[in-house]
């Protein structure tokens, strides 16, 4: 196959501070399906996904990101790839089947922007997933903000450089875009594609590591963009900024928080990446313009607020 | 990176019966740039292509196809490709530099079904594509269709088994949907992707080989489906079908004819596919569903016109 | 007030053949609020509509057209528009108050097509309409096809013409548009408005009396005319045509059936029409066009089946 | 006809400090057609107007606005309405045809908060509206912004009420909404309609008289209004905020400058208003939420910058 190694973003595992406000959240807002709970977390699904579930959320007493997990091609991608990570430096845990309900064997690592990451090749199908037999576009009408999958997750930390190289050189990532202070020649902000996406995870400089910006959910248009709007005001979700457009990927989006605070976004569109295109570079004065294409100006609540 | 190898339909060379009326068409209607012209080819690129073209256009006494070209990720990988033409027996001629303006060495073979491919590495820069630096969405407003890219062909011929068999094992492409008669054990329709499109290049039943279906443009919404259909109305453009979705692939799209009698389609959405996916497949008896999802019904001009 | 007497279509009562299965598809399906079933009537309000109902179904042997009310600015223009029906020699019935459920007093006379029409000044609001106070921008999420209102009928019969008559001689009614057989000096088609729409009510020549070509619910966008096709193939209602564009009124629309074959429309935009703005007309051998402005051609099906 | 009295809003006449460089803004990112020049005055007209012009941008030392002028059915309406205004107490100018291109008879009146309107009932067709004989949707394909027509102005001065109480006992508009403040029971907007449109002007409370908020465009869906923002962040225009909902009208809107500093909108929806609607009433506490509905607040530049 020509799509190699590291698929796409599997699932995400977030700290919720209640799971019944959680679950209303994501599965009536968002509107997701939901898998199960088990054990103080509860499993979602896109419509659109085949894959059993995409969002893990896990009740604690603080919210942010536990760990974010990739698929890849085949199980010996695993091997593969831990070998890689090893030669950087990185450590990597092997993780058995089981953790996490329906996925099989894992690989884990962690970044030095302090973010855990784990790598797998199998996951169930899920009941809820597309049809594969004289399909029709979806099996019900979806609803709420009519995510159609688990898109990215933007994470902080302090040395984006460092956890980028680790993408880039054991699972073959480019870098699609990045914002940069050429004064001091510092990423400010690094996006990255495994695939045809604009990007499938980006990390963003921030004093403190370990922390979560936001986790994004793909929409069909801007049509739908609109209409997550619609929801968010009539179900007084705290709004962060949005609708509107970004320069980088030219996504056009809308953020907002979950009951306990971690940053959502929904979004549409964003240019169709390959590998032998152009890195786009955003310098540090055009921010504004960079990460808000309207606006041209950053919030400070964008840029201090992460879970 | 994690796309490899065969990148992305790169162009497509079409036979026309009047170079300047098809200038317009493409140029005004479909909204493509005009790269220049030369000894009787014209050369086109769309708004949101880095490369220097997509579109070659030759003159000649009958319309249709003579070859389309894939661009692949490296040089190396054009003999990483030709040994493995070469070794399901496929013919493979070297073409050096120079047969198309900007373009880098290809290597070239040809179908069960007789269509010419071409694979290559290398292509000049586009002076109008997309901006790399601080860059805005588009440089110019797109104008007629607002076509953002050359997105897939679908040719027709008598054994498209053998044909995408080719696809799969020679250059790593998924068999994304197929649409088979299962009482004969035939495949009538076979969609292949060699990224996360649910097509790049599809090959149809057909009782003669060597034909073109149509080429197809990508479009960003079914806002710009709709204004499409209303530009064809305008201009008297011989519209086929649409705008209607399809079952296969999810696309929403329309279908018309250049002037010369090629079958163009402008598109949007479609799903994201991944290797994983479970292959769609598409019963005979539900051959109008699967071509045409709200018509649920061919039409003899989409069966049998074809150049 | 500027806009003076008759306002709206108010509600149109059909009549169906099996009730449970039409409440199905005008709730479910289109999207109209239930309001009561009572004595073997069905009645039904568009959520974006303030007045109780706006669709009344009847159970019968025979689907088709009761009749259609449209509601006037005051009491009073109920004898106004008596005496000028009089004056033109159309014979009106006073119907007290509590035939319809929540409707006051009403006159009704027929037409030269002969179809009936009521006009009524009192109707009660609803519980599920819009909010007045803070309003958000609807109560509960809009939900099948999204109908924001019932919109106007397009009725089949004899002599157009000396209907459209009454409408404007009478009601004060505008033709908006109007499709001529130049060559009989005959009306194929007249295009009523009372208000900014393009069209309020329409009357269709066909050979037979007291016929309704369809009822027709307005939607917010194209988006949402292609969301109607899926609902349309999802859920195996039959289709008519669409999605296509009307040359007529320019509206965006699609046609399809009730269980019981009373052709349903839902279309969006469409231009704003203000009395002053001279007659559209469209000659009969562009009515292809003028009736579907993509294929500019007409159906049988469309031009022969109705209720 | 059903649509009596007072129209439309015709056009208005605004201060631009540089002609050319307002000609450009109106009509290569607007999107309006260039009428014509003379004496230091430019004409437009949008695409989808009848009328010959419904903007006249005059050059002078100062931006803001001159007079608004609303159309009337027919010639005898202004002596009618002449008389009305003059029942109230509002002094009445006739001024002759040839104060405007075009235009026939007109008469004059100030309001309390001191802004000039006109009422005429002939003006000349426009060479570029709407075909009228088998008519396209549109003759060229709309540009820029792609208005379709001027929509409404909203004005400010101190005493809204009392000019309010003029649009409504004199010339039969309808209050559609108010933004109150309780305590005080002081209206700081009222939104009036002489049409089935959500509002046709508006007054908004504010310390000084005879300043114009802003001028509306319509436009034709949420998708152009996400066009308008691409246009302007791309022309580096001045954004004021958008795109973004109303809550009063309901409409989907941008704001921005013209390079004089008028404020400008271009928006799409709001509801379909009939004189029976119920008031809509905002409380002064939810003033946020009824002029921005997703941010839920107001901002300093939107309530004190005018011109």
């Amino acid at each position: 196959m020509a799509v190699t190694g590291v698929l796409r973003p599997g699932y995400v595992q977030l700290r919720v501070l209640d799971l019944d406000e959680a679950i209303q959240h994501y599965r009536d807002r968002i509107g997701l399906n939901l898998v199960g709970v088990e054990a103080g977390r509860a499993f979602f699904q896109a419509f659109d996904e085949f894959d059993r579930h995409s969002i893990i959320l896990r009740e604690a007493d603080s919210p942010g990101f536990d760990r974010m997990a990739f698929k890849v091609a085949k199980d010996s991608d695993l091997d593969h790839f831990a070998e890689r990570l090893l030669g950087l430096g990185v450590h990597v845990d092997n993780i058995p089947a089981g953790e996490d309900p329906g996925v099989g064997r894992k690989i884990r690592f962690n970044t030095p922007t302090n973010h855990v990451f784990d790598l797998y090749a199998e996951m169930e199908l899920s009941e809820t997933g597309p049809a594969v037999r004289n399909p029709d576009i979806w099996l019900a009408e979806p609803r709420g903000m009519r995510a159609t999958r688990f898109d990215h997750c933007a994470l902080n930390g302090k040395d984006v450089s460092a956890t980028a190289k680790i993408f880039v050189e054991a699972l073959d990532f480019s870098v699609t875009e990045e914002l940069i202070d050429e004064a001091s020649d510092t990423r400010i902000g690094i996006f990255l594609s495994c695939s045809n996406k604009a990007h499938d995870v980006a990390f963003l400089d921030y004093a403190e590591d370990g922390r979560v910006h936001h986790i994004s959910f793909n929409l069909e248009s801007w049509h739908d963009v609109g209409h997550a709007a619609d929801i968010i005001s009539r179900y007084d979700i705290s709004l962060d900024i949005g609708p509107t457009r970004h320069g980088i990927t030219r996504g056009q989006t809308i953020y907002f928080f979950d009951p306990s605070g971690n940053r959502n976004e929904t979004f549409s569109g964003g240019y169709t990446y390959y590998p032998d295109n152009p890195r786009r570079i955003w310098q540090a004065e055009n921010a504004g313009k960079a990460i808000f294409y309207y606006e041209k100006a950053l919030t400070d609540r964008f840029m201090t607020v992460n879970t």
